[in-house]
């Protein structure tokens, strides 16, 4: 067996301890004799799971303790429209800070059944830019905005310094730095980047929002009676929550987020410094806005970044290319892509450069 | 490692052959150097996947090939409310047949939204019968029908014999036995016992209820967008619709269906006949609806079923507690229960009543 660099947006590299653990759990669950995905989620040997998840991402994290945590399905786009049908009643509004792709899903699905405003939106430069500060409209009862934005390789540097409840998405870079939870009123993310395998959305709610999520909703929809049940109204994504544990695991083994903020950030400069030695190379992203996750970018013209793309694949480095909203190239380069793998990338780059500039 | 008999009744006991492949396909998938968790849903590794998952329920379940097939996340809970929230307009009733809890859910969930009359209830004698024949209400838009219960051990023979478009929820007995779904309006099923693990859920749609479906719903609860998007409007659960090719696979490799029902009935008949033989054993459901998939029982008092479940806990026999609604014992004997482990446990039950009769 040869693993790739693994450059994929998601769902995206994980630990290769991680992964043999998963293998070594899936025909029999530390000596239980019953499979990873054979248990019953009301199993002792479930619970310690599902608990021991919980634990580790509000050790991890920093989560308050009168926050509640939930492990759900669904991915980001469910939480979309969970998150306003909870927080928001009819004759109140959100503000949504429109950074790129899915804050923009994310405004789409709170005006469907809600009010909700845009109050910036970067659409006229393609999603390169971040706001330095906003304003949020008076009355507003939340404000929403993605820490990272994966298509466009944007990143705010903290939790945004506003005077209403903030709803973040951190999809695509939650546990990648230390971060404020207790600033925020609800913070969710799929799993598939930093997290574990796709199917499994962390959903951690504030007192305030607990306290204003109605209930009575339908139950798969409902914040009130997740929360009552713990996530388990019905039968969770068992083995994608034991992934996730795992991960967890991985990241306090590692340092926690101190440790994993200083490498990510020393593959990103590593990875922003090629682009920036050769005028072969172009950042979409401004560059005090830059994400330590996915970095945007491209080369001279659109065929040698086809043909990046396919010497990069056929050298081993896998998912290189751009979304299509952007074009060019995309490195993802999130918790588990090792330092090695940035490296390789580096190298192959300067060849690359070196070749066709 | 040695695996235990698995009774449980979901998430289940899954062919051994199905997780050494999972194992074998998680740090690097078909030689492509990524790892199953780790491959993007938009590759062509992840769609050959997708594709060849559909392909094999459509094959397996004889689905005609105007039906649409999608596998999607929240379980049969969210379908509960997806199925009125696309199908029903504001005027419209639904049917439903109360055999059991999940039933009853699915009635709780359709009066939240819409109308529904619940026509058949068999509460008072704690869901032990089924109905040989149902009458629908006049003017019923649908009639949702649970095939198999799971905890109280009743399954109807057969799909309804009403003139209204059938919804049928199969969570507990999907790819058991042969199925007429071209009978149906909607098909669907929890993975968790017959497919895969937990986490995914198959809906199958007819044509009559893809017309039906309004559209401009949330995306993620809204039939025809997903049928748009090929269940892809955001990222599944990719590790949970790969599990669940395979075990596809496995049906098929093991003869298809009629070969799988021909081994789910010598199984059910070897607990029942046991069951039978002896007046120790009392079985919860009537005689002539018994299900071949859960099998609800118990002993003479609470007390030897209490033992009866330690006692067989300890020499590897699990999952053998009766669910709390109905007590007693209940034994899970899906498609990948071995008949060496229903073998296993009719032994332990007459030795079990030998010594305690």
């Amino acid at each position: 067996m040869s693993r790739c660099h693994n450059f994929s947006a998601g769902p995206a590299v994980l630990p290769l301890s991680v992964i043999e653990q998963l293998q070594q759990a899936l025909p029999d669950f530390q000596g239980t004799g019953l499979g990873l995905m054979e248990l019953s989620h009301r199993s002792a040997a479930f619970d310690a799971v599902h608990r021991s998840a919980e634990e580790r991402l509000r050790r991890v994290l920093s989560i308050p303790d009168d926050y509640r945590v939930l492990f759900l399905q669904g991915g980001a786009s469910l939480q979309f429209h969970m998150i306003p049908l909870n927080l928001l009643r009819a004759d109140e509004s959100a503000d949504f800070v429109v950074t790129g792709t899915w804050a923009k899903k994310a405004h789409a699905e709170a005006v469907r059944i809600r009010q909700a405003q845009a109050i910036w939106d970067a659409a006229e430069t393609n999603y390169d830019r971040l706001p330095a500060s906003v304003t949020p409209s008076p009355g507003a009862t939340y404000l929403h905005y993605c820490s990272n934005n994966t298509i466009f390789g944007t990143q705010f540097p903290d939790a945004l310094d506003v005077d209403v409840p903030l709803v973040c998405d951190m999809s695509s870079d939650i546990c990648s730095r230390p971060v404020d939870v207790s600033r925020h009123a609800v913070v969710f993310a799929g799993a598939q980047k930093n997290l574990g395998p796709s199917g499994v959305t962390a959903v951690i709610l504030s007192p305030w929002a607990m306290q204003r999520a109605p209930g009575g909703l339908p139950p798969m929809l409902d914040y009130q009676l997740q929360v009552d049940k713990r996530g388990l109204f019905n039968t969770p994504n068992t083995f994608g929550i034991y992934a996730l544990e795992r991960v967890l695991a991985w990241v306090e083994e590692s340092g926690g987020l101190d440790a994993i903020a200083a490498q990510n950030e020393a593959k990103a400069q590593a990875l922003y410094g090629e682009i920036d030695r050769t005028p072969f190379w172009t950042g979409h992203a401004e560059r005090t806005v830059r994400s330590q996750m996915n970095v945007a970018f491209r080369s001279p013209s659109a065929q040698l970044d086809a043909a990046f793309v396919a010497e990069a694949d056929a050298a081993g480095l896998k998912g290189l290319k751009g979304h299509r909203s952007v074009g060019g190239l995309r490195a993802s380069i999130y918790n588990a892509c090792g330092v090695d793998s940035v490296g390789a990338l580096v190298a192959f780059m300067q060849d690359f450069s070196a070749r066709n500039g």
